[in-house]
């Protein structure tokens, strides 16, 4: 039997349009519900099997992708939204109603910092950037996934263009060992 | 330019022995060298691109392996001995004088637990289970490893038949997610 994945890559990948300029993601409230505006195209779209991220109903893995943070707006209903774990290093702010995770900023010292973490799938508008890998692929088990599924979730994320990787994908983790490599001197910073 | 990855994969990878029983693991020292008697054949071997491990001079990759600690059995000159970090995941037993790491027990509760790790190219012995794939790759990074050679170096590890991974490989990685998902409760222990 197919595994749900996450409904925006079980029926196909979602296609990016040149003309996106952005859009508003919304939560799932019927009322009131919170909107931030994004400015421009994401990137680093993917699938996260992490337990942290914030995934819809009944999906083994989020959808999740970057944007610098001074193209978040909060433009609505603002009030309802709080930080999930301020220890963590993305600054989840969840809408506290319906559970959402709208905005993600990364403000510690960090090769990510002035990053926020968004979920496309809440954009009104098509046309994002679809997701190009799968990351914490192994981390879907620490969410109480039978490890005998994960050749069969592994090649399912395969067999939709989403390469699995049991952290980040190589570029990411360099740009990780990059940034360490600068604070601890070597690498010229 | 070939990469300088280690000895025992620039060279092509060794040759298991089906009737290899173990053997002697020695230090580098010409007087009074550190011997270690490992029992049996090594599991997991794999290259190591952590700025932990110990590579032999020039090499940017460890080679290393595990083995049950009942198999290890220090038998000359373990007074020149010591644990490189007591504060590490594995406690590395490394030989004063020349270096070399002899063997590394993890004791802390972990999924790892009762396995020690063990760098088979010290081996008096030829036999030994080769390296079956590349670990922390973009780790070495931090080691100071331009990240514009990135990717002739995991072309290189692939040609070599060591796929990259930037963690573990999926088989390590998912024993690691089921005994932290056992630990919370996601799955029955």
């Amino acid at each position: 039997m197919a595994e749900k994945l996450h409904p925006k890559i079980d029926h196909g990948l979602p296609k990016e349009s040149a003309s996106f300029s952005g859009g508003t993601l919304v939560c799932l409230c019927t009322s009131k519900p919170v909107k931030v505006k994004i400015k421009g195209q994401i990137a680093h779209n993917h699938a996260c099997g992490c337990t942290k991220c914030w995934k819809p109903d009944g999906a083994i893995f989020s959808v999740v992708a970057v944007t610098p943070h001074e193209n978040v707006t909060v433009t609505e209903n603002g009030d309802k939204l709080k930080v999930v774990d301020p220890s963590a290093l993305i600054l989840r702010h969840a809408c506290t109603q319906c559970g959402v995770h709208m905005y993600g900023p990364v403000e510690r010292d960090h090769a990510f910092k002035g990053l926020d973490f968004i979920h496309p799938e809440r954009f009104e508008e098509d046309g994002w950037s679809p997701p190009g890998f799968a990351a914490f692929v192994s981390s879907v088990i620490e969410s109480g996934v039978d490890p005998g599924r994960m050749a069969g979730i592994r090649a399912q994320l395969k067999a939709a263009g989403l390469e699995p990787y049991d952290c980040l994908n190589p570029v990411l983790m360099d740009v990780l060992a990059t940034f360490a490599a600068k604070k601890s001197g070597a690498l010229p910073a």
